[in-house]
């Protein structure tokens, strides 16, 4: 796990990290046990295909929760604090899929100590997903 | 689970639910395995304390997977497809606090087969933990 400090991050200049991600029938289920987001089109196969899908899509939430991992491991890693989050959902996402997520250290505003996250998700065939903007404290 | 065409949201008007959801230690445990988001902050009551906070933090993007349901199941629910969110955590959550999680139809356009919503949780002693702007497509 990255432990930036503010200061470590203001003098850094470029920083970008990325990692891989399968999303598993398990997953699926427990995203779904979490939210209480029963829709259909997450679930069932009829159903999704009746909306023009190959399969259930994986909830875009369950993706984006991804963005957690990156802001609370990487960058800025143990000294995070999730403030603000702008995702959009760009390209289906299916159960088996193996996302790459990555994130570029866009901005350091030091006086207020927080960072602000360019961050996307691409698929095994190197789609993008989803993308996202995001502002997160260091508090140290 | 509403069933809401693009044309019943064009004709009907304000438009607004809500409803609540306790955040409990299996959520909170099963959103760390989904999201890879071992980040101590969640975990740790001595961390959590050593940032400030009484006990260790619900995960804000699992306070924003109820936005999920809030779309899917409630606004437009049936026929919707999550494209966008903006989400702003303002206040600590813990485990074993009472959410209200309500939505408000801001806007529906009805050229674009899409809705935007107004969402926003409150805590059980009424303090608004956060924020958002969602975009949701409508299939019907």
């Amino acid at each position: 796990m990255n432990d930036y400090s503010i200061k470590e991050l203001s003098e850094m200049g470029a920083f970008e990290c990325s990692f891989e991600v399968e999303v598993t029938e398990q997953m699926q289920k427990a995203f779904a046990e979490i939210s209480g987001d029963q829709n259909p089109l997450h679930i069932s196969l009829e159903f999704a295909k009746s909306k023009g899908f190959e399969e259930p899509l994986v909830f875009g939430m369950l993706t984006a929760s991804f963005y957690s991992r990156l802001v609370g491991v990487y960058m800025p890693g143990l000294h995070s604090l999730f403030h603000e989050l702008k995702a959009s959902f760009i390209k289906p996402v299916y159960v088996g899929d193996k996302l790459t997520v990555s994130g570029r250290l866009e901005e350091v505003q030091a006086e207020y100590c927080r960072v602000v996250v360019k961050a996307a998700i691409h698929n095994q065939r190197g789609e993008k997903v989803s993308k996202a903007t995001i502002t997160a404290g260091v508090t140290r």
